[in-house]
């Protein structure tokens, strides 16, 4: 990174080369059933940040590794994330009727069919990650190795047993600790995860490996807790969703359990910390460094 | 397989093989949060006849390959299919309040949980097929190749866009060409990677494996020739649901567009053609000849 481009350039650069490369994996028109394929587009392209991809892109770049072997699989990473959104929003769940100021899936689309959206885009990124022409050179144990891990941040131990405690846990009986745990699966799992998958593909050492993944515990409940202090006193039109639906839900949030000033102390210590755990890296890692304290300034 | 013992006998010892497997890898108790572990168990232990692991078992025999390099794989292409039933009985989908003799997923967990243990299942399929332990000694370059089959069965071009094709169909507007593109994604597809990831984990050439997935695509096609068949005149006993449940919803079928004879005689061709295919084959494809011959025997 230029020390003279300022972080939200980068970024959407960053962001640029991945929504190229998700508009290569997803074309629109031609496929047969069209809807299945213009309900996925609509919610891939619906204005995510692609954290989970640019947090791959960048474990690999700070590994020493090279952007278009990753770029695949920071693809892969943001079909199972849209499809964790698809599915937490439907009526059986989260029944959201709205995200990034649009309706969901299934108001656009029906049930059965933003159901059918996102098993297409898990099925999908599974399928990217076994194709070798996604990854030329990259050692195939290695592309084994991410399928494992990605799948298990998705999975019983990641997002979907997440999703179900979060599920139990509404009307208000989680405490802190089971709040970790929800948040540790639920989107921990999945951030973690994109940054061993990008450093795993780069080749990075265990030393390194070690750093990245303590940095991504890190900065994943950071950005949990941004993202429960946003849903207090965010500003709605830069979240495109309203506030305090948490609350109105009687959903456990870390400003519920122990108070907004104590939420932005911890998110602001994790910050730190995450930081420190890059402390053997170069300048290739000044991306990730800045992400961190980025995180504690995001309005959405 | 010993001549002396009969098909019967055979696939229970085999089916039984799959399921001490499957209890391995979905071990019941202990986990967090039970729930998701009891609804995923509900559906796999639900009865089911194993016909898609047991292919695969089958094709890496007929290849020469050893089954115990194969079982994980089974296991896998088994959790994927009871996905694709949890998912497809939904309300939002075929609303099917019973399976095999049983209440479904949603009536008994509610549909959240049902739709999570879906995604657990279709998840942990990958994660299977990543881990390294449950392969050994196969080059992961076969393992890649199975992963993105499997997928590509399961996506868009498989699994998923039959689904919505079908959805999409009901109420009666398909043809014939409509229908055999319907049952060729929906379930013809997970039928035909069974076997072909089989062959491939075996290390079968190409040759074998043109003519295993020929096999494939028409005892695909029969199998579900006979179960629109079934579904018209069918012993509800022995099916564990009612029949008459297409037509009663108008959802085309073999029977309703051709006629029950001819859709017989389509079956009985199939059976006889997928047999040809495997002329090339040793006594050890003779299981997969006796699967075909079943497939016009079936009574559920």
């Amino acid at each position: 990174m230029n020390p003279e481009i300022p972080l939200n350039e980068y970024l959407n650069g960053r962001k640029a080369l991945v929504d190229q490369a998700l508009e290569k994996f997803l074309p629109g028109g031609g496929n047969d059933p069209a809807v299945i394929f213009e309900a996925v587009r609509y919610s891939v392209f619906a204005g995510g940040k692609r954290l989970r991809p640019i947090l791959c892109l960048e474990a690999a770049a700070a590994a020493g590794g090279k952007t278009d072997v990753v770029l695949t699989t920071a693809c892969a990473l943001e079909m199972i994330h849209t499809y964790s959104l698809i599915h937490d929003d439907l009526p059986a769940m989260d029944n959201d009727d709205c995200r990034r100021g649009k309706p969901t899936s299934h108001k656009v689309f029906g049930e059965g069919i933003a159901i059918l959206a996102g098993d297409a885009l898990l099925t999908e990124a599974f399928r990217l990650l076994g194709d070798r022409e996604g990854m030329p050179g990259v050692p195939p144990e290695r592309v084994l190795q991410i399928v494992c891990e990605i799948a298990e941040a998705a999975g019983f131990f990641g997002m979907v047993g997440g999703q179900v405690m979060d599920l139990l846990a509404e009307g208000g009986k989680a405490d802190l600790q089971n709040l970790f745990a929800i948040h540790q699966r639920k989107t921990g799992a999945l951030i973690l995860v994109s940054l061993r998958a990008g450093a795993i593909l780069a080749g990075a050492g265990e030393t390194k490996l070690a750093a990245l993944s303590d940095y991504g515990r890190r900065i994943g409940l950071a950005f949990q807790i941004t993202d429960d202090i946003l849903n207090v006193e965010g500003d709605p039109s830069l979240l495109g969703k309203g506030t305090g639906s948490d609350a109105a839900r009687g959903k456990v949030t870390f400003p519920a359990l122990i108070g907004i000033e104590a939420s932005r102390l911890r998110a602001e210590e994790l910050v730190r910390e995450a930081i420190v755990s890059l402390e053997s890296f170069d300048d290739r890692a000044a991306p990730l460094r800045a992400i961190a304290r980025h995180i504690l300034e995001r309005r959405s």
